[in-house]
């Protein structure tokens, strides 16, 4: 069956690869291996049922140390009627885990046998040297763990398809196997192709794109229960890949051939993969992912069918490629059950639109603010990995949907537990660079920061609709001269909030080494040979600089590069350092961190603005604490442009 | 700190025991080491907070296929009044992922882009060839992935302490890394110890054990992330336990010494302990585990502290120990958060009782019946190692806790996810060995059964409470001769139930090989020199056995071992192989386990009785499937003593 389409909906892409491996006898097991039933077991795969050999325990064994007896010894034994027994003959000491002889029936616990003394011994004769005595009777069988207790030989101890965790290996021992059958590992080629890739390792030029995603997808296939096989990069040259990947089929089980994310690349993968076998798919409605390509190749040997899947060049995409297509077909080689994500349902804080035709994988953060569980989106970009990396989970806007309004209910797939969104603090507003500090600190103490950065008055609005435990500000008040205060009685008129100084820190104008083109105040972003990125609407700094403009009479119009908006510090610092802007109103530590020349021009407040709602429970004890830990301090302080002398001082309760 | 103390608290003996790792020095990580970033650094923990060295893309890269130019080539372009431009100079053709040239801020999707007839072309000089047409100004940076976009340079991208994923391998090379800096791996010494152990593979003698926990101590720390080391079995002398432990704690960062269940070897790890380094804890008040050890010993090379925990010997103990004392310490070794099990609140089924000194560790199943959580209590034995393999999760009933009723409110810390359970099929009440195969069946179709044998009444019961999905039962009704329907209609009168049959079986009697003691019928249990074993009231096979005796005017009290009860046929068929018994009543298949000889008896109908309200859903489809299955049905058939000839049949609807 071929589906030779582009865009074809996933579901469809999904179902005619499933067929076509069924078509080539290619939908159970590849192969079954007999391993050593040891450590290196866990994590795989049963291929067959195991059935018990042996009950465990395999004989009646003591449960307790004692005197190993027959009930009836002692029946009718009360504490003002003992009975007394001879050691060695009449009872037999036993160890826990002994066996029973086999004319006894029970097991009379040590703590239960008095030692007689020695003017009390009956018959002081050689043959029984000791007696003892015992206060009361008991059924038969106690204290003792029958044979097959616990597993019975012939029972089922664990069927097929379980992946094996530490107790199975006991299990299996316990019921007699030495060695156990497992499905094979699948043998996965990983193909990077593309002129422009670089291996890591090797310091890029202009232009050229590191080549991670085959360690990605090999990551993938190895958590997976599979075996990958990473090939060298193979240059954009249409014989080379069609070597590269006959000698993949022939040497695998499968063929990831992640292609640049270019059109044309794409097209040769595709053309690849007719000359070769057959071209299943070509194009899938997903979104990250389009250009995924679906076929059959003929291994040159055996003339056997070898699946290959195209794997699109954007990390995102190729990454969630592995997750749709690639998870789904290991599972099944290996005959266990497919990975299913745990799903929450949570609320989404942002409008969203989704193109009506795809199936779109939308990458959010969660976390429990409240009652509410939330889900933020994070950027859509395909080529933006950090998307997948700070992602707690995926939401799907199936095809059909056009988008989604901000407040609707949606189902995530968690990447983590769900726990771990209980321990998730939400801080958004504007962005400061301490704020990744902040995060490290407080992931050793068992919380972890999300961040977002909308900017001040984002960040207000965002804790007046109940999405953030807390927002960073720095929102100046012209006619006071104050931080914050002021904005929010206008923003959270009806909302107790705790209001905390965070840092002191300078703003200036960053400008690039050695200021080429003598930048000194903001009087200068007026010339027509002066470039400048902006902050985006709503951020303190953007604030800031209105104000400090109007002051001096310049209209926005009268910078150049005003409408050009960055969202955070390092954004601004990334467009001068590039060349794109001459200079941008940023903090110190981002002139810093990528090398640039620094103009400061102001010094600010930057707040916590906290609702009170949010201090009960311990969530944030942890940042609290850490305001007046010694060395997180310090560590704030010593990144330039910082003062923490007032950190943690409360400004509004 | 010496704590030395029997049966201290749990969470005495861990602070003790943290503490005194503290003390040791022996607080954050034993190491880093840097490896290459490839697919087996999944797994490994980041051992430093990772900042990025390169920004992502590092420069501005097309994120289209078009032609890069200016903004302003274009601006105040209209469909009516389109731009020309000339290919090569005025604009470049760029693929995606090829940098901006310096000149340009944006970049024209080539689908906006019209190429020009050829008697359209303004000036056909060789410096121009190529003309195209715009119809659409855009803003500057549109379609341009700029500098930073995914990471800039010093940015954090990983936290310290970060279990590595396969994306997270990505955002750590797109970042300029090709090594990596994570915590080393904890050496972990496990030290079998006991002269009545036997490896694995050696054909078991009577009173031989066989040695599985190093096995499964060693699966956990490779789970956990530490090197397990595997000793081969010291035998019970205590100079060789001496030497043996010195030597392990020479070679590694932790020793786990799993001594023999007995007291008497207890006692000798203590000893050693004692002697090679500091005792902190001798028996801890915890169930299953009472008998763990905790120390110090000093290595004879450097005098330096290694950690040992002396594991109890049986198999349940053990690998509690392993996630009690062990993985914690793991954690902090490599800098990572300690595993947190996912919790779910969910109804106890049946009544238990706690000692209240103890924390107790009950080991529950657990499933959605209708809309409740149920966990239903596994057996508490110590050595019932399939009580590990079997339970969906852990309750722990706290110190201080006597007991709880059934229908109590309790927390089950998962060990699976919590979506598994509602694919969980509860089936209670009589047992039978197709049981086994139908789990094995369902398992392949998604579903998971789990059930309880508490005999046919039990079962009944046990739906009248709702909680089971369906119960196995053959109850004879005496004075019709069919099955069940009176006992429905006695115990379920407000239940709309399905009975369908499952099917039909032989039940006899087993008896040893060869029948020494000439038993042929239910006359011979009146025998004085035959010793009967029995099932449990309220089992359908004890109300047969009841009847049947009844009407051969045999008194219970007249048949010996008539008080002996097992719950499964199984159990019947090894107290018959294991002598504990002469013979007992059971269907043929139990016989044929364990190679017994059968008499058989009579011919009953086994019915699975489901309450309608469960049918509705799709949770039991696949069992109404498989009852129509041929392959599912002959292999049933296949079984010894079963017909499946009325097998789905509905008698009750």
């Amino acid at each position: 069956m071929s589906v030779y389409l582009h865009d074809i909906p996933l579901q469809t892409a999904q179902a005619a690869f499933r067929q076509a491996l069924t078509d080539a006898g290619l939908d159970g097991l590849l192969g079954v291996e007999e391993i050593p039933l040891d450590e290196n077991a866990v994590g795989r795969v049963l291929a067959e049922p195991a059935w018990a050999r042996l009950s465990s325990p395999h004989y009646h064994a003591s449960a307790m140390d004692g005197f190993a007896l027959r009930a009836r010894q002692i029946a009718g034994a009360m504490p003002t009627a003992p009975v007394l027994l001879a050691t060695g003959e009449q009872v037999i000491y036993v160890d826990t885990g002994d066996p029973l002889p086999d004319w006894a029936d029970s097991v009379v616990p040590i703590e239960n046998v008095e030692a007689l003394d020695e003017n009390e011994q009956p018959a002081a004769d050689a043959r029984h040297p000791v007696w003892v005595r015992v206060r009361a009777g008991q059924p038969p069988w106690s204290h003792v763990r029958p044979l097959g207790e616990d597993i019975v030989a012939t029972q089922l101890v664990l069927p097929a398809g379980q992946v094996l965790r530490p107790v199975d290996l006991g299990a299996l021992a316990a019921s007699g196997m030495a060695r156990v059958r497992v499905s094979r590992k699948p043998r996965v080629a990983v193909l990077p192709s593309g002129s422009e890739l670089i291996p890591i390792g090797v310091p890029p030029k202009r232009g050229d794109i590191i080549e991670y995603n085959s360690i990605v997808l090999a990551g993938q296939i190895k958590a997976w229960g599979g075996e990958p096989v990473r090939y060298p990069i193979t240059p954009d040259q249409v014989e080379l890949i069609r070597q590269r990947v006959q000698q993949a089929a022939d040497e695998n089980d499968l063929v990831l051939l992640n292609a640049g994310s270019s059109a044309g690349s794409e097209d040769f993968s595709a053309g690849v993969v007719q000359d070769l076998g057959q071209l299943l798919v070509h194009g899938v409605a997903v979104r990250p992912g389009h250009p995924v390509i679906l076929g059959l190749i003929r291994r040159s040997t055996t003339g056997q069918h070898v699946p290959i899947v195209g794997v699109p060049g954007y990390p995102v995409s190729a990454a969630l490629t592995g997750e749709i297509f690639v998870e789904p077909v290991l599972a099944r080689w290996l005959g266990r059950a497919p990975a299913r994500p745990v799903e929450v349902s949570a609320i989404l804080t942002r409008k969203v639109t989704s193109p009506a035709g795809d199936d779109d994988y939308l990458r959010v953060v969660a976390g429990r603010v409240g009652d509410r569980l939330l889900a933020a989106p994070l950027s859509r970009g395909a080529g933006v990995i950090t998307s997948l990396v700070r992602a707690d989970g995926i939401c799907i806007l199936p095809r059909g949907v056009q988008g989604l309004e901000a407040g609707a209910k949606v189902q995530v797939r968690l990447y983590r537990a769900p726990h771990e969104l209980e321990q998730t603090i939400f801080a958004i507003g504007s962005h400061d660079m301490t704020l990744d500090l902040l995060a490290q600190y407080l992931g050793e103490h068992g919380r972890r920061l999300v961040s977002a950065n909308v900017g001040s008055q984002g960040g207000l609005v965002a804790l007046r609709r109940g999405e953030a435990h807390l927002a960073g500000s720095h929102l100046l008040d012209p006619t006071t001269g104050d931080y914050n205060r002021a904005y929010i009685q206008q923003y959270l008129p009806d909302t107790a909030v705790r209001l905390v100084t965070w840092v002191q820190r300078e703003q200036g104008l960053l400008v690039a080494r050695g200021n080429p083109k003598g930048i000194h105040s903001l009087q200068d972003l007026a010339r027509t040979d002066v470039v400048f990125i902006n902050r985006q609407r709503g951020a303190g700094t953007r604030v800031l600089l209105d104000f400090e403009l109007r002051k001096l009479g310049i209209p926005g119009e009268a910078v150049r590069g005003y409408e050009q908006e960055e969202y955070t510090h390092l954004g601004v610092a990334a467009a001068v350092s590039s060349g794109r802007a001459d200079c941008g109103l940023a903090v110190t530590a981002a002139a810093r961190a990528l090398d640039l020349d620094f103009v400061p021009l102001f010094r600010e407040r930057y707040d916590l603005v906290i609702p009170k709602v949010h201090l009960a429970g311990g969530l944030l004890t942890p940042l609290m604490d850490l305001m007046h830990d010694a060395q997180f301090r310090q560590a704030v302080q010593a990144l330039p442009g910082y003062d923490v002398g007032e950190m943690g001082k409360i400004v509004m309760e």
